[in-house]
């Protein structure tokens, strides 16, 4: 059992999922180790640079059951760093003496950020298709509440209407910039390393850059241009990136936080038996995912800020830096994977109040159209004094609790312009909706499905 | 005079630049206020919007001397926002009411992101400049040094030779990537907002989309698909480049402060009188600019996280979170403003002492170059048994403190396969390079200039 | 006119003070230095370690109006720090080359972190006051509606009654603890530096802990045990400490925003003319302060990690980490004074509309209260009955949107053990406050006045 | 097998280490539910309450082995929190429907909290504990080491000479401040919560005071004067509080891998076989503790930010903001854990090279004594021209790379005054320490045994 609550058997499937812990787990980093030896072994051995026969004995033992964990454990405390334990644990099964060709002219972190930023991109698969499932899954509520009337607030305070429908929107154009972010900056992260001690090739200089490119190939990764053992910008990018991605679920989660409230009851989480309820206060229905997608995305920014730290690298091999990332990049991983994964599950199964939506709307007696209301009268009484006039049968309306539209209907100066047909439809906030549903359309013609 | 560094008549200058705080300066915000109230009487005049002297009224009193800052104080303190005390004085600058058609159908918030979004853009023109700059001085040293020796370190051991040019192309290579993200990020950020209270515009339906097309193209801006009032991913994105700038920044200061060292001396700040040196000790050589590039990095890097926390809005428009911007926007900029002109001064004029790096490979009697030694050897002795044989040598140079060459040669078993002239060649740092160089090429072939 | 938010000369007293601002003006820190290096002077003089004539000279010339601010910008740009540049002025102000002995012993650094403890002293003087008024406000607000009875709420869903008071008194203890936090911190923080270029005192060894300690008896502050050049934990607790602090207002202010809410409405930042209203908007009341603390606060933590990260410094005079508390410290002091004046205004001049708490309470027909009416029915019907039975009604009520008094009444079972009378007092809030307000008193008891 | 770097298999017990994991992990956080659970039946049947019965038989099923973990993530997964899992399967072990007493009067919130408070003391004691022992290998080292000389650095620079006791004594200093800052901490922080869903007791009003107290003195715990449910200000002091330790130990770390550098060479991490070497570079000696403490301590600073965010909860009931502290509290402490673990090995073990702190005072042909010679010469030179003449011939002595003392006894003017002794006098650094020693003394005065 776990200490850490992403691996805790208790909350780990709340915090993040199984599918993005097994991409960081133990055995996962290990086999990428094994993957990125058997690969440079097989290039190693075509190439003529290894015999062919070590070549073939080192890829036949690369496979984790093969590898003693326990053993790996002390050798990783020994040294610092698992990658020389699992190499010399390879050299010890090949037969013959042939596991001396293993690990030919590589150094520790080339094996180590190889398989990372093979982590990274399986990492970013699962994002992807999550974010993908939660475009889709957006854009299914846009346009069903494209015309969804509900209030719009400015400041925690009811202003004018929307629709529910231009609310989604509005987050759904931010994934679908998530998604293009993701594809522009894949192809910069997805880059192995392979370049010996400083990063030169020196030891294998010799068709060096050739064996690079075939190994890459392999793995499917793109070849460096130089090595970027102490240059870490893509990696922080990645950081950056989950920080976007979940800063944008956490605005979700506020709105739906907020429009769950009692007072408010305008959009639910799903409905799960047992979910968010009390067995003492049936009147509650707690936001449970939200406050996971909350905490996750929280966590998260600070870990940006910690692998923009992990950037300071000292020379060739840094002294701390580097040690930053193992600890924040698989985390900000699986807890943006929880947070993901609530959010879809939320915008998946949301539980839309379409009557409570438009009974908010009129939770003011008719206020938030005032606007309208001055726009409408304007023609006629002129612009001032439209306003002024309007302004002040408002002020009448909060402080006496009247609708709005029998106090203009009481206005002699406004009936004589507009009855009270007229005013009531310049009183139905369905009418003053402006472009929401436009802008729902603009915004679900760009989803890349 | 101010309190803060940046405003500081002392600091200012060292922890920002002049340019970078005009571009956040009062004056340039409320100047882009009145740019765009302009643009937006303009464009509402040609439409037929607003009453054709309107618009010419209007656009005649915006220019920031005819502005009362000292009234626009007052009035940002009543009412939280500036925009509306300019609208205000505007309207009473207008004559016979004509001010009453400024400001028409927009919101406080859509002036406010869209004179950030305009900071932003000659914010971003500066860094993208000074990276130009960066990356041209750093190629010259690459270029330069392409093929000068000097140690290579790894947890800030002497590890093998690398070469000056190589180290440079290396730090080279993220500022080109930096680069390519600017590219990528400006048209997602460079879009302004122009859509009313609730973002929809309401209050201008009709003809709405098609005046802010106009109004943007006039600003020079992209027009948004749907507001983004409370969806700040695009602002959030700017922070994390700039984290991500100040982070390469921040290993370039490393690396030289760290070759400063006394007990290293392999490069120098650029000299200037009395910079970095001390009355009582003329040992002294103090990397100044490498500071202050330190501490910025250390700060634009929290404000990334800040700006991430910004993104946790609240429904049309935010209650708390937007003013974090107003904080840490400005501020990361100016701050990576000043490590950039520290970089770049640096990097333009850094002193390289390349007979120092040179002693300094000798520093170890050989021992840097005992993998080259092994290798060499490895074709006449077996892999295995020349790596323990030399290993056994190099213990004995390093606890005697004698060459590893004299060593080398004294061995009977080694001297039988290579003569001294061959072992001063294995042991000869340059000649152990690998492909430093053709690195250093292919970092140099892509660079953008 | 400034460039950051601080400075700004439109924002500066929204989100800070000018009171703070003098604190960490150039001007103020100038002025700093010039008390040092006369106290030293004078110490000095006394001590026969400098001559009487030049301490007098020297005291005669430490006035900031003596002080050449220009000149002194550009020996800051040329040295790295402005001390020597001050000592320099002093120097060429005194007659007879007296001006030599200004200084003596003394190292940058001595003077810098010396100036910044005074700063610091004074800052937490502010912060002192602001938090003991805010803490009299609190203590009047708990007072007054210690009884007042409002719906608590848990994960934004109504719960079970609290009161207002009880709401404010957890706030309260927390401003009391920050209190005792400040009195336990200043001895540690408020110490001084006056130890030469390593800290040794090398250069005044003879009578030199003397000296330090009349001088820092001069200036008010703790004689270290040892220089503390880069050993920075008490700056960045105060750091922490700051951060602490804002953490709590951020509470205050979320508490109170959400409370404002159009559909809350409970309580209201103090009303002032305009502000926070809407021209077009009349039924808007905007939380205006409640915006810039949670801004405020989201900054000053990230602030605390820049402070932390100025911790890892090198040697015994850093390379760029203490250059972090340059630009971390200042504005953390600045911003957190921004925050408790908005805090001090909304507590002193709270709106709180105890009718609205009361009508909230009625609004989910009694379901707050059901804990309460399970627990009064548990002796008639059995625990477990009880709660089947409530539960059951409770959902009904909820369902058909029917008071729960009324639902309890038309149940035979019930009524044959309790009549409506009693039913009516088990469903009344007021009855089910617990020891909410023992609990204020408890809090009240321990303010420290 | 874990997927953090915490709860890695491989890692695990080097990022932290398994007394401070068994504090966090699954079963602990349970059994201390159980422990507050029978605590409270304990209580509440002793003051009649409950039925002694019911007390009795929950108290016998309050043990880890009685509970299903696999079925408690299931009702975790459902409900959001693990105690009403626990609390059911606690009624469910009962006899004769008497668990129905547990949990009695309590809330989710008081059991997650109070358990979390009894984590926090476990983690302190540990911490406690280590600190101790780092003082106490500080104060040896110190004590070793008072007059031991060796260069004093700033700014990276050789500046003038130190001893090795006093640069230990300077980190000694600020462990014991921890110390004293982790002793006022503890009353505040130990404090537990039991008070009901709003935090009231209004469920339990009668006795309800007493009870609290008595359950908090079983438990060891303080009584809280108010609930703190959403008032964090301790917890985040605790995340503080780490920060500040991690700070530390960030600087220890610092220092001592820049003594290590193959340049400088000073001091050395523990020797253990294969530990921080190379097979390949046998001149290698890695710091391998260093680079994780500084890994260390960067992400506990953003942890403290992230537990400063937690503070911002809303009313009586957090909505994520306590969630922040599931996931960044425990790796907190766990992550100090390992940097203190670490920070201990190094401080007691460390290996320290007074031959080559001596060459390298030596490094700079006597310039590090400039300061000295100035000093010394003033008497017979006048302070001014002392001062230029040596700067001359120190400028002679770095550009001709020639003695100082050779240098000076060259110059007439000064061997009229003093001779080849007593000029070797002034440049020995040993003479020039100041008051290093007594500084030591003092520190080490204030040591807590």
């Amino acid at each position: 059992m776990g200490s850490t609550i992403i691996d805790s058997a208790i909350f780990g499937d709340i915090f993040s999922t199984k599918a993005m812990r097994d991409v960081f787990s133990d055995e996962s980093r290990t086999r990428k180790y094994l993957e990125i030896e058997a690969a440079l072994a097989r290039v190693q051995g075509r190439m003529g640079m290894i015999p062919a026969e070590a070549a073939e004995e080192i890829v036949r033992h690369c496979a984790l059951e093969q590898i003693d964990m326990v053993k790996l454990k002390a050798q990783t405390e020994r040294i610092g760093y698992p990658v020389l334990g699992v190499v010399s644990q390879l050299n010890a099964l090949c037969r013959d003496k042939l596991g001396e060709y293993c690990h030919w002219g590589a150094t520790t972190q080339d094996i180590t950020d190889t398989a990372t930023v093979m982590q990274v991109r399986d990492g970013l698969a699962i994002i992807d298709d999550e974010l993908k499932a939660i475009s889709a899954a957006m854009a299914v509520l846009a346009r069903k509440h494209r015309d969804t009337p509900m209030v719009g607030r400015s400041n925690l305070q009811q202003a004018v209407p929307v629709t529910f429908g231009y609310k989604v929107a509005g987050l759904l154009s931010a994934i679908e910039r998530h998604r293009a972010r993701l594809a522009q900056l894949r192809p910069r992260v997805l880059t192995g390393e392979l370049a010996g001690a400083a990063g030169t090739l020196a030891s294998i200089a010799s068709g060096g850059l050739k064996m690079q490119a075939e190994v890459m190939r392999e793995l499917g990764l793109g070849q460096p241009d130089i090595a970027w053992h102490t240059v870490r910008d893509n990696i922080a990018e990645v950081g950056c990136f989950l920080g976007l991605v979940t800063g944008t679920l956490g605005k979700l989660a506020t709105d739906v936080k907020l429009m769950m409230q009692t007072e408010v009851g305008e959009v639910f989480e799903p409905f799960a038996p047992g979910r968010g309820s009390s067995s003492t206060m049936p009147q509650k229905r707690n936001p449970v995912s939200c406050c996971y997608i909350h905490a996750c995305a929280s966590m998260v920014r600070q870990q940006s800020a910690a692998l923009l730290d992990a950037m300071i690298a000292d020379h060739e091999r840094s002294t701390g830096p580097w040690e930053i990332e193992w600890i924040a990049l698989p985390e900000a991983f699986m807890l943006t994977a929880g947070a993901l994964a609530h959010s879809r599950f939320l915008v998946e199964g949301l539980e839309v109040d379409v009557e409570r939506m438009r009974a908010n709307l009129d939770m003011t007696n008719g206020l938030v159209v005032s606007e309208a209301v001055m726009m409408g009268l304007a023609p006629y009484l002129g612009r001032e004094h439209a306003h002024d006039l309007v302004y002040d049968i408002c002020r009448v309306a909060l402080t006496r609790n009247r609708p709005l539209l029998d106090l203009l209907c009481e206005n002699a100066e406004i009936t004589q312009h507009v009855d009270r047909a007229g005013l009531a439809k310049l009183c139905d906030p369905a009418n003053y909706l402006g472009l929401a549903g436009v802008m729902v359309d603009r915004v679900l013609a760009r989803v890349v499905s």
